[in-house]
């Protein structure tokens, strides 16, 4: 090598040097330890996907909506600009920007006041836990509401308030997810598909059929009891153009009447949140370009049909993991997902909601009114609330496996035993 | 400069480019944008504190002590090992690592029947709606568990073998910091002192009086309502010591009669959590070096002598408030951190503890029995339900700000108003 070319090399080496001891000190983890090459190998793989944690002790004075005396939370307050002043605010906030466009904020909540049904408190505690338990697995937020964020939003008007004031207090969160206090999650490997919901652009994921909405015309076409809305302009103005059909509303009673005029099958004069947005998507089909009606699984699934099918399923999954040891295997709860990955290709032919062996997602318990105990004379009392221990329990199973315990009765909530290794091939199955 | 120094350079920024741009590649949030060198100071000082965040769908084939088939989580065999087998597991998840050491998962609960008290299910899902808040802002894991991990141990029993559940399913947790269902934090921006507890090497924090325990030898020298653990092979020794004065202990009744006879205003018969760790402190003076009883502030707080101030102490912050427009500014709740710690030096002269007008860390409902009904007849029923809706709305104002409302009063539950722009400059104070 000429006199040159090592002078060259050896100004590359010195700065090459220089930044690797730098990054070395700011990164230890990468080049440490023995077995080198492995190492970076195996971290590259383990940090794959992952970003800078949010920093929580970051404001900066920077300017942001925040900052602005016209800014409102209320739910007859227009907000504008919504989507700018989003996107400034991760722009100061640059930790939460890598992770926030598959941040979700679940949110869900009850009255203020004790149930009026002896035990409807406890369902929902509960109930609360059972959604706390999946959004820790998959390291989402939660926020529960107990207040009436407006004296006239009462009962199944009041979410909007809460979802609207959510979306203001959490601008690092893409999503936020309303889900009904009476809806227990019992998949709690199962994600949100939020590739189907971005792929064009819907702003608005809800459970139902067009046909039932255009050509049936049913008040229960789609079910409001849980959305997934996204964070920007056109759902804030869509909130708007929703609540303005409910009781905030000077034209609230001309609104029931006219949901009635439309959905034939609706026998209850008031406007609600339900007809009113089957309504919105029936008067402006467009709305469909933004409003994904979701009929593909258990985005929220009817208990009725679903309980009684626990006990097949669990068969089943457990028919599984007697296939393949990899599903048996313990591992701590923060990895859940890695074995929900192990276990999706054993899912290929278990379909996916009605008639379908895969766990239901979300079962609703649409009609039992666990808080006033003035449930739907069409369900037996005992049945309500029989089938909403079964789902809790069928859902705590999922998860207190990974505490070394299951409930070998879905209807005894107290007792457990041990979840032995190996289970289910060792154990209570 | 002469050819061989142009050589050297060249080579130099060759080098520096290569890794710059494969830098900027995998890190772009640095290396983008105008106003570089401001980027890169303001991303460094945003991304300060910081990293990677864990990555919850990686879970290595590499051996860890969850392949272990002699491993059980049940609280009646003995864990050993623990150390090494949790820094196995971190050294094979390096995303969880980095943040690990500062890491609490928060565990509570509740029993798994409905309360007998007609309200009392309805104070617990509040009190865990007020942890779970709590834990959202400071980005910590929340626990709730209700069943019995163990037959025989029950009532306050039944959270030592929940907490070593949750060590097992936690190893990324460096605390598990277990908070009674009738305890309310109170001050939603207090962090724990970890360094305190981590300065010489505590593993076990509690609210106690060494002076009530060697000297005054009384059952409440401290309280065992709330405690932080260090997920580590001590506690597990020290949980099994406890435990076995517990009741799956043959010597149960023996250990009743011991600690009567040691702390003379013990008047109940059994042996309860409380005094079993009141008496193992006793006997052996050498533990405290391990286990920090804590008197500095309200680690969990006498709800008699604190639900008194609350008026006051909102009188005082909104004083301070009223001063600084900085502790006045709207922010996302994420970010909450960032105003705990401008709010910090107004309260030098607040004191922490009794007698101060520093907000009370937790307030606990000691001897009031929310779900049972069965209080303390030294209590009024109506005080303690009416300070258990005290205390859950201060706490509640404290977070539905950052939703952009208030209680204007704590007797009401139900009632809010917005919390207007510089609230609280303006608003109801």
């Amino acid at each position: 090598m000429t006199n040159d070319g090592c002078l060259y090399m050896g100004g590359a080496v010195f700065a090459f040097l220089l930044v690797w001891c730098g990054w070395s000190y700011a990164n230890p983890i990468v080049f440490g330890g023995n077995n080198f090459m492995l190492r970076i190998v195996s971290d590259m793989r383990s940090e794959c996907c992952t970003h800078p944690t949010p920093n929580l002790r970051f404001d900066p004075p920077d300017s942001t909506f925040y900052d602005d005396s016209e800014l409102r939370y209320s739910i007859d307050k227009k907000v504008t600009g919504w989507d700018d002043k989003r996107k400034e605010w991760l722009k100061r906030h640059p930790t939460f920007t890598a992770g926030s466009k598959d941040m979700i904020v679940m949110v869900t909540g009850s009255q203020p006041n004790p149930c009026q049904n002896p035990i409807g408190d406890h369902l929902l505690l509960r109930a609360f836990k059972n959604k706390v338990d999946y959004c820790r697995i998959h390291g989402y937020d939660v926020f529960y509401n107990n207040v009436l964020l407006h004296p006239r939003m009462k009962s199944y008007w009041a979410k909007l308030p809460v979802v609207k004031a959510a979306m203001l207090a959490h601008p690092e969160a893409e999503w936020i997810w309303w889900v009904d206090s009476d809806a227990v999650i019992t998949d709690m490997e199962y994600k949100l598909p939020l590739d189907r919901y971005n792929y064009k652009g819907h702003n608005l994921a809800v459970h139902g059929w067009p046909k039932l909405i255009y050509e049936e015309k049913s008040w229960t076409s789609l079910n409001a009891s849980v959305f997934l809305i996204r964070n920007c302009q056109w759902s804030m103005d869509f909130i708007d153009a929703w609540a303005n059909m409910g009781t905030i509303s000077p034209d609230y009673k001309k609104w029931g009447e006219i949901q009635r005029s439309v959905f034939k099958d609706k026998l209850f004069p008031e406007s609600n949140d339900q007809t009113a947005l089957i309504y919105l998507i029936y008067k402006d089909r467009r709305l469909t370009d933004k409003i994904y009606l979701e009929g593909e699984y258990y985005f929220k699934g009817y208990w009725v049909e679903i309980v009684p099918t626990y006990y097949n399923i669990t068969k089943k999954y457990v028919g599984i993991e007697r296939e393949d040891n990899l599903l048996r295997r313990r591992h701590a709860e923060k990895v859940s997902e890695q074995y929900a990955a192990f276990r999706e290709p054993h899912l290929k032919e278990a379909g996916n909601g009605r008639w379908c062996w895969r766990r239901p997602f979300i079962t609703h318990f649409t009609g039992c009114q666990p808080c006033s105990g003035n449930h739907n004379q069409i369900y037996a009392e005992e049945s309500c609330w029989n089938g909403m221990l079964k789902a809790l329990n069928f859902a705590d199973n999922q998860v207190l496996r990974k505490y070394g315990f299951v409930h070998p009765d879905l209807l005894d909530s107290k007792t457990v035993t041990d979840s032995l290794f190996d289970y289910p091939d060792e154990g209570p199955w």
